[in-house]
């Protein structure tokens, strides 16, 4: 049996405050750095390794934060989750995003249920009906294939599945895997459907609503708005679009869609995209085989974060080293920034995962905590933010832990070569230069041109940004906040900071506000 | 004569420092509220107005800040900077990009060169230029008209312009205004260039090639990279391409362009959307006088940013205010918070404009300060974050002091009326909802559903996202982020941190490499 604790109740996280800090620069530095660089690196699925070597950790630190691991039975706690206790304790829900993409414990029943058997069955629904699709089995009512898919979702149900298309799409395109073109609609401003329905043919496009609720207000609303314009010219909306939801939502047999595809209340919108959340558009834009290969390299590595030694389980360590920057070294903020344009949303998807997981000032039983939880995490792919704001990462008064990812290969297979180098191996040799000027900054004596160093890094470095490859990336992240949950002792499965906003915006649609609230409105023109 | 001081050497910091902290949450509840919401509000340009009810100040507080103002002589030092004095103090340069778009003070002589009449005339050159392309006059050899324009640039020379494109693009399309659509290249990473030039057609393409000093690694790596694409083609690159960039720069009489406009050092990268680095791109885009549109938003603003009482001059205000939440109240992040899917960028180019002024730990004078400067600024446009991180700025343990913007009317024309309202009513109910959550919050018997409140919050306000809005709104936070410069007393014009990184991936790339360097070097197979 498992006990859940807070963090500053364990005798390791005593301890590891009590332990010397490490100095990244002198440890990164000559002989010693490179002999990191070779020592602390963990292998990931899919042929990424997690390289921590310019983190501020050393041998007793890491062995420290195994303590912690053991102390906290972040493994145990992950074989309850995996099979099928009430984790998400919140709203007394399993949590079994995982069981989208493999097994790894027991057989998880619940309502009855085989949910590993539901998951695939509704997967391989999925993957029927877009190879329907792509066989032209199944196309508009004049007959002809369809051409787009546009996600209608908000969050979970945008997020995910919107990074994982574009990091994918040049991709395909260079392996001849780009079934149909992806578009995603998610704002309730109406310029964001205006402005997606401009650059398509709606009169072959196939549109996905997605919520699980079938309640969601900001994706029913642009539902409506997509079916007025499909009405406006002269088609069908029943016959251009399909539902993602759970089985007991309004949507669920509705005939106003082709068909329906089901999650469960077990999978949570940020964790959803290995669910048909991000199957049935994924399945319909690359082919299915394209998202099982995403989902193989995913449940890859949920194996190895079933193991139970950090330093054989890279998602778990590097939930550790995030929770010792955050909690004793006092960095609130951490940096996201892959060196790759096809992950340019990536950053986007990790805010959602990370911040709305852990975002949190109580603990499973409600009780406040007494440390500081989630950090706030932001990032754009390099080159790009090396030329933004990287300045304050290098020369502010603040300290933020950064977060690499380099891929050897880039995905068109086009590249120039300039003054003797390729743009792929320009793009590596910044990720790597920028990791040692973190780490160990240069003194000038102009002291504008100090750098101070000491600037903690980590790296995950790949071949290629491939389907495998980026199931390993997401539930890497996804595993990470989870160990990261169970260490601040918090439900990461639920989000109730959400719901007061919701409230007071139906009221002021509904004009019954007072105080300040109407006097915003009023200037809003509400 | 204005004296240079650090922050916390002045009285009215360390009286600031005294005054009783006001609770954002008492403040906002009830006709107190309603009351500061009509209060605490200022007029900025082109209808906008920047309310800041929900922040944690009041009329003590306000009057302190005042004080600050005054004895840190931010009006003078602004004074200073329109007139043409080195503000610049490491590049030994003036910061003339408020020129671009009007002038506050004297006439500004430099290198024997009015400078106004100086940008005014290469506004004109590009807006002739833009013109005649738009006539069919300069076409393809083969005599094709242009219909995109691409921008080559990175950085200040992407960030600002396309934020800016995007913003207007669908203002643009409703209005009959958009000439031609715009495409940005910036990564070094070849994937990025690969897409774009696989979306568009290249025969009726104009590349801008914007690099100020025409040394800029990745730009210069991407020109070749669409060069080889336009040779491929059977294309005569000279023909497909203009430059941007300063007079002195080996660009600026290439006659490998078809035309070159210039800018020079005293034009920031990120202060330059302006001056032609926009102004070419956008000219193209949307006309000339839809530019013209733009910068007389933004020197209206700037007249409001010359006023001497804080209440007056908005851009004052909020960098006043952001600075009492940052050194006194002890905020180390700010998120930007849009309710307009025109500003999906709009955050980035923020992120840039604030994080690589205002992130720097040493004054003007090369001193180190004891206290900390820019904050990390990140965000995304409302409603999506609201099913993303907001969870986090709700319910965490940090408080992150937000800055909204809200507009009353959409750009499209298009919406939809579901359950009783439309979706820009939603969208603006929404924004009002939640300044109000974040305000006020709310007690519940489940401590998993309470709200502690007293997230603090500003809001912009305007009719619609249009040139003259979008040119105020870039204005103000230039100026904002000016005026806390000089309250943390930093040179915000450089960026010497950033070319560390830039040395060690020249080494990289050369071989030049031993230690960690070399491993990761070796990792990342260059």
């Amino acid at each position: 049996m498992v006990s859940w604790n807070n963090l500053d109740q364990t005798a390791a996280f005593k301890k590891l405050a009590g332990i010397k800090k490490v100095s990244v620069a002198e440890k990164m530095a000559g002989e010693e750095g490179a002999q990191r660089v070779e020592k602390y690196s963990v292998p990931m699925a899919a042929g990424l390794s997690f390289n921590y070597a310019a983190k501020a950790v050393d041998d007793e630190v890491l062995a420290a934060l195994a303590e912690l691991a053991k102390e906290m039975q972040l493994t145990e706690k992950f074989e309850e989750l995996y099979n099928g206790a009430v984790i998400n304790t919140g709203e007394k829900r399993l949590v079994l995003h995982q069981l989208c993409r493999g097994q790894l414990g027991k057989d998880v029943i619940a309502d009855g249920v085989n949910k590993r058997e539901f998951y695939e069955a509704q997967r391989k629904a999925a993957a029927d009906f877009a190879n329907r699709v792509h066989k032209g089995e199944i196309t508009n009512e004049a007959g002809e294939a369809f051409t787009t898919v546009v996600q209608i979702g908000i969050g979970g149900s945008d997020l995910g599945p919107r990074a994982i298309y574009l990091a994918l799409e040049n991709w395909a395109k260079q392996n001849d895997m780009l079934k149909m073109q992806a578009r995603f609609i998610s704002n309730v401003d109406p310029d964001d459907a205006a402005s997606v329905l401009k650059s398509i043919d709606v009169s072959k496009s196939l549109f996905v609503l997605v919520s699980k609720s079938g309640t969601t207000l900001e994706t029913l609303t642009n539902e409506t708005f997509v079916k007025n314009k499909l009405a406006e010219a002269g088609l069908n909306p029943a016959k251009h679009m399909i539902a993602v939801t759970s089985e007991t939502s309004p949507l669920a047999s509705s005939s106003d869609y082709l068909a329906a595809f089901f999650m469960d209340d077990y999978i949570g919108g940020r964790y959803s995209s290995s669910s048909c959340v991000g199957g049935a558009i994924l399945s319909l834009a690359f082919g299915p085989e394209v998202f099982e290969r995403f989902l193989n390299g995913a449940a890859e590595e949920d194996k190895l974060a079933a193991k139970a030694d950090p330093l054989e389980n890279p998602d778990m360590l590097d939930a550790l080293i995030g929770v010792y920057e955050r909690n004793i070294l006092g960095y609130p903020t951490t940096a996201v920034l892959p060196y790759s344009q096809a992950l340019s949303r990536f950053p986007a998807h990790l805010q959602q995962l990370d911040m709305e997981s852990n975002g949190k000032s109580v603990n499973r039983f409600g009780d406040k905590v007494d440390y500081v939880t989630g950090p706030v995490i932001f990032g754009e792919p390099g080159t790009n933010g090396q030329h933004s704001f990287y300045q304050l990462l290098h020369q502010g008064t603040d300290i933020i832990p950064l977060q690499f990812m380099g891929f050897r290969e880039n995905q068109a297979g086009m590249d120039a070569d300039i003054q003797g180098s390729t743009s792929q191996q320009k793009l590596c040799a910044n990720v790597a230069a920028q990791i040692m000027a973190f780490a160990c900054g240069k003194a000038d004596e102009n002291p504008n041109k100090s750098f101070a160093g000491n600037r903690p890094s980590s790296i995950i470095i790949g071949q290629q940004v491939n389907p495998e490859s980026l199931g390993a990336l997401l539930a890497h992240f996804e595993n990470k906040v989870m160990f990261q949950g169970f260490l601040w002792n918090l439900n990461s499965f639920d989000q109730e900071g959400v719901q007061l906003g919701k409230i007071l915006a139906k009221r002021v649609l509904a004009h019954n506000t007072d105080g300040a609230l109407k006097a915003y409105s009023d200037l809003l023109g509400i």
